[in-house]
């Protein structure tokens, strides 16, 4: 392939200068955990390391990363890594060369190869709800948005709101982390099922943005009183409650549940840098109001992936379905992109453009 | 029908001579809730009172209470009623005189009738959830088990475990309040379903009697730090949870979920009397764990009502499920039963007989 690219870490500060020659000897780059991460993570948290590739065997093919995906779950799931582990995350890319006919030269696909340039995958090989898959069709959009609105998070948004809280037409649906990647879709997917949207988030402007995409009411976490606000933007109470947060957030909106209320409980970002916060103990309302919380990963849904992308897909050549994207460029700025999307710098998907 | 009983009431240091002298112009006696509840229960919260009843029109049945039940819910449901009402319950009776041909004389009933002696009751009048019922046949079983294993209880448990934790064989069944009226069930229900049970309450006797009964361990919160102990008693982990009990019992049980646990949660008797517990915000393991957490009141299963009281009556005339109450006498002793199983006094199901 003979291709040379130049990476200069500005993140980590580290000057690193990566050599591609093609897969046999091409050197890859990947971040690396390098310190267990207590409270917020920081630069300190990560390594830039290189890493020849080995030359393709039958069934394998070689990917080059086109978009990272920084996605909040990698805060606790890292906990479970021993230091030296490479960084977890799925990423779109380019097949550029296979001996898997499966996965042709060219393609777009997506894999969860980790924070890392290239990537030489046998599929056969991953666990099942880690097998990369070629892209559909996204026709004219960005292939980045199989990092988000049509992928993870977007299925995350739609199996997580529609098998898990089956919202009708007249409820109120409240989401937290309303202007992330995961809540900004699961507003409108409620409004497209009739609902109302009350979306919780952490800015004026995101809040502004959450209502140009179709909330019906917002609510800025940082300058209101949730509680007080929800009672007067929710006077019916809350029938389905998508969570993003956790926390003090979530025991504010499950005062207000009404009776068989449903919770989905999809994060809890507020807490990820923390100790796990005290909170009113839920289980009374739980059971007086009939209450059915549940927390859920979204690879359960694996064999009707396809199914939620779809759906997305076409809500989205509709124009019922709008997504925005917070790029940030390079490689080399990962972990500041994973670092700013944590602390809510992101509006729509966080993605890294490499 | 010229009965007449003399009833000194000896809980709230008063004496009350009712005098019955049939339904026109019979006197029933009834416990009045005096005193909004503040803490836990004293005898100044409840009034004793007479009232005339009226003759019967068409349609209408006078019962006589032979079983008045006392149950945890009762204490955080009042605080819905103003000062004034009748204190609320279920009872089994018997009919003394009818103009309804569903309710006839002699006839074993099960009412919603509140803390009183006599009631003239029309079942057409009743809410469909209140709907007084005769109770099917309990060949030599004693009547008040309606109140208990045959009735509101035992439909509690045998639902609430099957309906909302699907127990699959095999797996680690935790009972919170695993000595009373509810989770002594549970617990037997679990191990008819093949799973291990491990029952929760608040002493050795409990406990001792909680074994005989099928329980493989226990644990006694006030003597043991539950989750050491839980960790050791169930080494495979903790794959359905029913909780009576919330706050700290529940903060630990949580810990020890297996993926796809399930918890239904039926009480949290721990803060009936108490402000609401700050815990560990159970969110976060509600997420990666995918547990699925529902709060439920037993009303729901009204239409498969029948059903639950015959697959228990079935296992109890097989030998395969005990039942043991605790049994308060007299009408006047109403409260201080309640005051006590509020304690934990009880061991299985707290009635009181007329």
């Amino acid at each position: 392939m003979g291709l040379l690219s130049k990476v200069i870490s500005q993140s980590a500060g580290m000057a690193v200068a990566a050599r591609c020659y093609g897969s046999s000897g091409l050197v890859a780059q990947k971040w690396i955990y390098a310190k267990a991460f207590k409270g917020e993570p920081t630069a300190q948290n990560f390594r830039l390391e290189n890493e020849e590739l080995p030359a393709l065997k039958d069934g394998e093919f070689l990917a080059q990363a086109e978009y990272i995906s920084v996605d909040p779950y990698m805060r606790p799931y890292m906990m479970a890594y021993p230091e030296g582990s490479l960084m977890i995350g799925g990423q779109v890319g380019k097949v550029l060369e296979s001996k898997n006919s499966a996965f042709p030269v060219g393609a777009s696909i997506f894999g969860q190869f980790g924070w890392r340039t290239h990537t030489v995958c046998n599929p056969a090989g991953s666990k099942q709800n880690e097998r990369p898959y070629v892209l559909p069709d996204f026709g004219t959009l960005p292939t980045s948005l199989g990092l988000g609105v049509l992928g993870m998070p977007g299925n995350t948004a739609y199996f997580g709101l529609l098998e898990l809280c089956a919202p009708k037409q007249g409820e109120t649906v409240v989401v937290s982390g309303a202007a992330g990647a995961v809540g900004s879709l699961v507003g409108q997917i409620a409004k497209l099922k009739g609902c109302t949207a009350v979306g919780i988030a952490g800015s004026d402007t995101k809040c502004q943005w959450m209502k140009q995409i179709g909330f019906d009411e917002t609510i800025n976490y940082k300058t209101d009183n949730i509680y007080t606000e929800l009672k007067k933007k929710a006077p019916k109470g809350v029938d389905v409650y998508f969570d993003n947060v956790g926390g003090k957030t979530s025991e504010a909106v499950l005062k207000l549940m009404n009776l068989y209320g449903r919770v989905a409980v999809c994060g809890t970002i507020s807490n990820y840098n923390t100790d796990i916060e005290k909170v009113a103990d839920p289980l009374r309302q739980m059971v007086f109001k009939q209450l059915k919380m549940e927390g859920f990963v979204v690879w359960r849904w694996n064999d009707r992936w396809m199914e939620g992308i779809k759906a997305n897909l076409e809500w989205i050549k509709e124009g019922k379905l709008q997504w925005h994207e917070t790029v940030t460029q390079g490689f080399e700025n990962v972990p500041v992109a994973f670092m700013d999307m944590l602390k809510g710098g992101n509006t729509g998907k966080a993605v890294v453009k490499i």
